[in-house]
């Protein structure tokens, strides 16, 4: 006799009233049908349903799966939300996403959306590399108005670094897979991150941009804790 | 001709205007001499100096080199302050400290005292290990409270994970480096808590009780520049 | 002249009178031929066939092969057995197999299969990572009367520690090869649960569901050798 | 003003009655007066003292200490235990400590040890290693009368493979830090014993036997579940 | 203006008369074309072509490329050899090439296929894993009248450490990717033979079955030394 | 509301005054159509478009996004060149490229053409790997007359150890990851060539050409700077 | 019968001549005793004698053993240098040597007393790590004048990219074996330098001031190879 | 009650007429009382005592233990020796021991030695390291009459690579732990030596001179089989 058959979840429900946050979907090892029956739990539990690493192949599958469910995809943040994102609300406080390069998109898209998800609106800052130090100089003073700086760079990963060095916020590192020879999966990014010689940069996994953005979550409900006008 | 003596070191004196943190000196690799010699450069600055990675024999040899000064080493901490640490300040915040085991004790220590160096009040709250989980869930009542959590440990490094799963404030992980076979040198630790399954724990360089300081600092600088009260 | 050809398998078909277990064949490197051909052979001396790591496409390759064999595969666990799975004995003891998220699901599945192969039952316990660490504890009671806890997880892999530090029984890890940066590959997973703080916990090879399986099995011989109305 | 001085360790007393293990006490990053502070407060609790990974001038420290407790140092097993062993009972179960090599012995020592603190009874069977294949063979029948077999080996770690495909019991492979080259550190001998061809055989962390001890304690803990006589 | 195209490669004709040996075209990353045109280049020259780590398909088109050859794809060798291989000379030394398991295959034959473009016969000896321990002594009185021993393995690589334990001739140690985990790679197998504890036991890179052909080749050529009928 | 587009580049068109070379665009991880945009971008500039590793197919879908530019494929170095390679100047120095085996050549190539981009030539010299010495010694001569000398080298990497024994100026390694086993990746040859035995051999990351042709650059501006007649 | 005393060291004494360099003595690993003989024997060939790596102790000990010869230690550059440096030629060309802290000072100095080995003159630029980025920035028009740059940093490194992606010179990063956790024994540093992404930057081994010095040399030749005035 | 003492050793005495070797004692983990021990033991029964890694105060320690026993120490092979040689039998074959730099020297001494209480002869030549390739090819004639090369280097471990390429007879690689670094260790030479593109080296661990001398070994004995004056 075959083992019975067991159901091959169990959600976390209350980790929004726990923590504030809507437990994200690791969408990369699941099926589209595994991804279509947690959505559909999730809608049913009234929560919002979001996905990392979702392929637009696996998207459409997973829509196709559930038509009545709306189900939007974020191609270049490789991401499915459902039913869709609330709207952002200024008080919650302002993040900067910035980026060392073009290839490091996905990523910083990835944690702007999960900011989205929780209402939070995030500037995406592009192409400030190190090896072009201008080009991130120029933006200083915009940046200063950021609460969090959330900063994403393969290769050397030096950006965290130099921001850090200039500006007082805090700084959550995302090393980014990108690169080749000793770069290749970001773990030389990785390394120089934790590496810094910059006082108080923290650090997240590599390409883990929605971790960057829960860490610059709990610091705003920090924020959020000491303005008055918010709670 | 052998080449000219040329000073052998440049304080970054601006970091407290531009960061509002102190420059720590890292003891590790310096001599007593270059350490006396740049502890009376801060002082004629009118610096705190902070000095980590210092063992009881070399803070001897520094204080023996400059009398003059007042120059206390705090021994479980393997670090040297002067002139003296500032009064703390609750309305900076409060951060809780936490540890694994007995053995995370130094880092935690210099983890506490550079928050000290900035007039901020941390707890120390010591073997709270994963193991016996009963020890942190008694604590968790106090640690809601806490503004920042600071949490070291080595071995497997679960800490961070179990605290960021049950706490919704900012958790930033220090891995020790202490243990044996694949945890020796902190490795197992690092990897534990990047690899964390709970949503937005940060993570800094393996010992680095420093850097997570700084790291609260910058977040709770954040936090002060919300409370009209502070300004 | 080319070499001649040599049969290219050879069986260990004293193991199951050895050691009481079945030869399981490692599905992933071996052509359908060759895991027909091996089939047929064990068939032939009245062994039952139980493959590891084959995937549909080559199950249903093997399944074409060698049509006027029962073969089965287990899709979630990837597993190929043949003829048929024997009856399940309550006496033999009772296993609980754990996994931290719906990713481990097939190592899990490999597990409960391999042990179903030799007549034992195991319960899967599913998505009790330690995030969210309630999910665990209301299990707690349930898991009190397994023989053995087999515990699968990947990112930090924490479960087995947690688990052993509440629990008294026989506790084998299995790290899975999910996540993603440090994660990857399932080393992060590995090294926490042998860096593991709680005493006794023990550990096999990344995604070895099968050796978790067997030595379960080893363990139950163990306890069945003392059990006189099994003899 | 500097920080408070803050208790530096917190006992986990319920261990015993929770997992039926003493608990032991890390030897390696504590200093003499921190070890006997925590001997101290165990005899007060009426609990077996167990510290490994203590050197001989440690040893004679700590006693110096506390010269009123009675504290044996077991030199090949480095560790200390006070007040003392336990008498062994027979009906706990008969374990096997093999070992490859002569340099093996500190760490098959501890394991057999830690089993004599909680009564149980191991012989240690010396110098086994695979390379001269016979010293092994000529045990074999010893070793079938065993419940659990420990194997440590430090090289290419291949001896749990070897004993695991001969015999059915549980074969836990204890690494072991003593090599050259590939093989310093044990890195090669753990990755070897996770590898095994062998089915069922598990693996604790590098050096680790008092873990090896513990794991064979909750194995024979479910053997004693099921003998009435036991109870 | 592009840079001027040049012949993209140079062949070492002197090689055979220097060392004895054919040079070994590594098919892996080279095109069709580029195979095919060495091929042609080769035997302009009178030289034999043997190129390892071809596919099938790539077979196919070199074969394509140039019909007027006689280009043979030994399949399961994964090499490519052409016009065709010499009669082997038994006065040369026998080679016995051992493999632990069905997966180590391709490699065991493309050491057997090298050492046949020498004229030197090799046995496969296939099966002989140490975890099923009697089918390699079942095998020793054989073993002991071949000159040199070829032993092919993955997982932990033991299987030279056990040989070179048993038997005193030269054993060549080859390091199999198969495996998982680990032993992903080959490299716990690499270390586990670099390890050994077996005395004298040598060790070639992972997957090389040619170079550990052609390291029996130079040790057969000590022996065709002195052996006065051969010259 | 989902978040608003941001064009996903900004160029460091700053960069040839600045440093005197053109911004090479890393193809990998862009697509098709970012491909097109940044040449279109660059093209409006006034610029030189060079992109490396970009895939024949890429090519050509990048070529049909924008017709109406003048787009070539320099296959063998797997990059784009937009609108077309400047003439090359004698007096600007000349470049020796070498590389050890066949599987060398896009490196090589990558690397002859990004200096051509710049108006620089070099010479291909092919085959020239450490295991056949004399094809190396054969050209000395011609290599004393080259400016700076690039090795490229994969397997163990011996080339530019070699090479800079034996000559004076200039050399750069570019470790190449071709091989298997330990090599694979081209690790061995990374840490070959920066542990090699030869006086001031530099290094680049592995498969860097075009690094190495800037670097290069960077030389020969050098000299130039020296030389009257160029300014 | 023992094996006969061999003479334990051979020289290169045609480096010079060949490549224009004195042939560095390692002085790690090699006793008092043997650095003697080879100072003696070079200083008997006419040759300068540079020692790397000599601790003050070392250093005595050999003064003490050839009283007779003129041996400076150059303690900040843990250097021998016997009879004594050349004077420097300005014609020769310029160097800048950059260290990020002041724990690099021994690297940088190294590579000073190496060039001055040659007659080259080498400024120290000391403490501009990027994490103060404007310390950097203020020595821009000095370094502008440099003919090399010579880039020593430990931590993550990120000096040699910021230098290169400022000006235009040749960039040679010095990875330097300062720092904990991830950045111990200098792998983050080398990786971040490795993997920078400012064009052009080359790196020598960990620690290697040497090592760079004589790069930098290779170059400064070919500069003179176009200055007609040295010839 | 603490366990019973147990002898902490068992030799394997058989050895010797198995595989033609005397078992050498791995001296660094041992104690001088162990050795002490094994060495009356070995004399005792009639065998050639060979200890590695003894450094001199240990072997003075050992000999004042055994005053009654002839026990040479061999300083610059770190080996002792009891009760003395064997004399050198040139019938058994010729080897030749080659290290790259002084630095080997204490591994090329321990293979030497090890031949040398097997009878057989090697020469040492030393210090021709492939950065003065001119070193070694002024030796290649009379290394063509060795039976077997062994060929130790550090740093970069090329010259088994030059050797292989150059002679036909078998090479064995030994890399050494010296360098810093990325050879720090001796990975970067382990991993040199088994990437070779010379056909047919191998490798043994890392300063493994015994390996190495007992690889020859096995290989003479081949010889010695085929030559029947030897018999």
């Amino acid at each position: 006799m075959s083992p019975e058959p067991t159901p091959d979840h169990r959600l976390d429900l209350q980790r929004r009233q726990r923590l504030g946050m809507v437990e994200a979907i690791w969408g990369e090892h699941k099926t589209a049908d595994q991804l279509a029956r947690i959505i559909r739990h999730l809608q049913a539990a009234g929560e919002l349903a979001f996905a990392t690493r979702v392929s637009q192949e696996k998207a459409a599958a997973v829509q196709a799966l559930v038509p009545e469910l709306s189900i939007k995809h974020h191609t270049d943040a490789r991401c499915l939300v459902s039913p869709e994102l609330p709207p952002t609300d200024p008080r919650l406080g302002r993040v900067a996403v910035l980026s060392g390069g073009t290839s490091d998109l996905p990523v910083a898209r990835e944690a702007q959306l999960a900011l989205a998800c929780h209402g939070v609106a995030a500037d995406l800052v592009l192409d400030v590399g190190v090896a072009g130090l201008q080009r991130l100089l120029d933006r200083l003073d915009d940046l200063r108005s950021a609460d969090v700086l959330i900063a994403c760079a393969g290769m050397e990963g030096a950006l965290p670094t130099v921001l850090g060095g200039l500006l007082p916020q805090p700084v959550i590192g995302v090393p980014v897979a990108v690169g080749y020879g000793v770069s290749a999966g970001g773990q030389a990014a990785l390394h120089g991150m934790l590496a810094s010689c910059a006082p108080g940069v923290t650090v997240v996994n590599i390409d883990n941009g929605y971790g960057a953005a829960m860490a610059a979550l709990r610091i705003l409900g920090l924020r959020g804790a000491a303005d008055p006008d918010r709670r």
